[in-house]
């Protein structure tokens, strides 16, 4: 029988076998660094911005030259001259001048703020008509008053999304030290299974998993490689598995891990070099003769066959392995959820964490969730779902309209 | 002036200009589909299953000769066997017999239903006691009832998830047909624009956009290109426009957009072969000076300076004009968004639609939204963002607490 764990305990199991393992780095450029992860602090080699930089298009001026200055009794500054982008600006502004300055453009020195274009009036008699107090640091951004030079911008560990690629442009960094990406491994096994281009003759079946995995795993952003079919026969596996070990940093095998007949998945990676069997059975459904191990430092995970059950252990388990090795703890962004409201009954599972896949439906503003049920069959389950909810082990049942959380596929 | 559209109006204007533009399709294996765009229905070769199968662990019965079974008083068959994964039964199941079958395999001929082990005790006297009644489809999967020979599993224009390649995988459809990947080049205009690698001298600043618009194209799941830099000069602008629009589906050109004394990018584009300006100007904040245009059967976007207006219009816009073009109409699963509750008061807008960055924080079961206010500059604002809300024009603020529905980044 099968030492049955709690999702929690394996959890917890992941996180001290798995933590930290350290995958490598490499450089690559800024162009390829999208979710990628930062392998390095990354601290800003300088000021930003490097001057004070106006906010607006308007005119630069002292502000004290500006005070008590209304519509009906302007201020009148000498136009000294107009700041043109990305120069900086020859001479100081004097008592009493102003410049015209457009958006992003440097200050004059002496000038400690900036008056909007709409307040003002120019007569085009070499005077411009301020109408509207200013005070020091209106609209105005003072050099390093965004990053000082050497602020830390970006902890290791961090996933670049899109704007923080702009932030790496904006610092100048490129290219980026990042960590290698996981490479995964990916074996089927069954004597049932055939490649997914064949005619499936008699009873036989297309090999789901390994491109259910595959796309996952790009999805992750993580490297995926197929290793093909073996049938549930020790010494082939044995090597196969030996075989990728030696080429992956994780290991998932799909197919053979339920107790009885066939435990050859088992046994093969028992009977490799350190190998050792850290968890056999988990008390989730579906799911439960999920296989974790490790060879050495390398996790070794068998998947349960059945596609469906194989998805739901990879987009739990083998995610958070995979989360915790490249060292992020925060999967509250990295994880896509929505807030959904059942639209029908659920009924109560039988003491294990369950797993309901969903389809979302927007209704109006709300979004509601209905469950598929998989009797109707591998395809259109998996079609028609767009998440998954997590039902407590203790959970007794959930009544239509209960407000769920959905695990976005 | 600019003749300011209101966003809605500019929804109306892309759908009509630029949806179903034909960009072609291509085959490509099914290790390289997700995410990409289906540009064919996708339909079923056979029956799904193509047996009739076994849903669980157990043995295959005739379910009258169960009917009545108990505990106290089980059923005996006579077991005539073991089916094996993967393999036609050979012999059909007689009357008062059994086979044991494991989850997937065939059902024998005659068979209507499988008991599950659980029900079952095997003496190992050549029967089997069945403890409970079975009924016709117990546990078992007719032939054809997941999907039918010829039905439609996929419509055209359907982005492909980690779940659907696992349903073209069971299929057995590969190589499949894909919308081509749209090919968008990219320019920064502006005089004090540098590259990334350029230490900014005196009020220069670094070409921040291209990198931000080429990741939210990378992951869009468009195919960008990095033109470069050009100054704010009608000729050279010219020329690089028409460059790119011969090389390119959609064109994007950040900066110059504003009215006043850099309108080249306005010239530039309206001098290219059936240049015509569409929109100049969209009522939103920020963005305003926005310019959707055409050359030919080719969008021409010309998007503000500003990183965070530029980043704002490309997850608003331009994004929705690749939308149109791909023919993605269900947006819902598309874009990730989240509901959250506002930290903050947002005070009224101005009569523009208005695009706030917010930063979400996990409170217990809650998700918090607080505005991140842009004085603190650029890469703070950037890096600090996890997306941003849209106030309606006609809004007068949104008070602390408020639900707000949250688009990521």
């Amino acid at each position: 029988m099968l030492n049955v764990k709690t999702s929690s305990e394996v959890y917890e199991i992941i996180k001290e076998e798995f933590s930290g393992i350290d995958i490598g780095a490499e450089i690559v450029d800024i162009k390829e660094c999208f979710g990628r992860i930062l392998d390095t602090d990354i601290c800003s080699n300088e000021d930003i911005p490097a001057f004070n930089r106006s906010t607006v298009d308007g005119y630069a001026v002292v502000s004290s030259n500006t005070f008590g200055a209304s519509e009906t009794s302007p201020a009148l500054l000498k136009l000294s001259g107009s700041i043109k982008m990305g120069e900086k600006p020859k001479i100081p502004l004097n008592e009493g001048c102003t410049f015209y300055i457009p958006t992003g453009a440097q200050l004059p020195e002496n000038a400690d703020s900036v008056v909007m274009i709409e307040y003002t009036e120019d007569f085009k008699d070499g005077f411009i008509q301020i109408e509207k107090p200013s005070s020091p640091g209106n609209n105005v951004i003072y050099k390093a008053d965004d990053v000082k030079k050497g602020e830390t911008v970006f902890k290791t560990n961090h996933k670049l999304r899109t704007q923080d690629i702009g932030v790496l442009a904006a610092l100048g960094h490129n290219p980026v030290r990042v960590k290698r990406k996981i490479n995964v491994g990916i074996l089927s096994t069954g004597n049932e299974i055939v490649e997914i281009e064949k005619m499936t003759l008699n009873a036989q079946i297309r090999d789901v998993n390994s491109y259910l995995i595959y796309s996952g795993l790009v999805d992750y952003g993580a490297n995926p490689k197929i290793y093909g079919i073996v049938p549930d026969d020790f010494e082939i596996m044995k090597k196969a598995v030996s075989r990728m070990i030696s080429e992956n940093d994780v290991i998932l095998i799909s197919g053979g891990s339920s107790v009885g007949v066939k435990d050859e998945t088992l046994k093969a990676i028992e009977a490799q070099e350190n190998g050792k069997i850290l968890v056999h059975g988990i008390s989730v459904k579906p799911g439960k003769p999920t296989i974790i191990a490790r060879a050495g430092n390398k996790p070794v995970i068998g998947l349960p066959g059945h596609p469906a059950s194989c998805f739901f252990i990879f987009k739990t388990f083998v995610i958070n392995i995979l989360d915790n090795i490249n060292g992020i703890t925060n999967t509250f962004l990295t994880k896509k959820t929505v807030k959904a409201s059942l639209i029908l009954n659920i009924p109560s599972n039988h003491g294990r964490e369950e797993y309901i896949p969903v389809k979302l439906k927007p209704e109006n503003k709300e979004i509601k969730a209905e469950p598929v049920f998989s009797k109707s069959g591998l395809i259109r389950l998996l079609s028609a779902s767009d998440g998954f909810i997590i039902i407590d082990k203790g959970c007794e049942g959930l009544p239509k309209g209960t407000e769920v959380i959905v695990y976005i596929f």
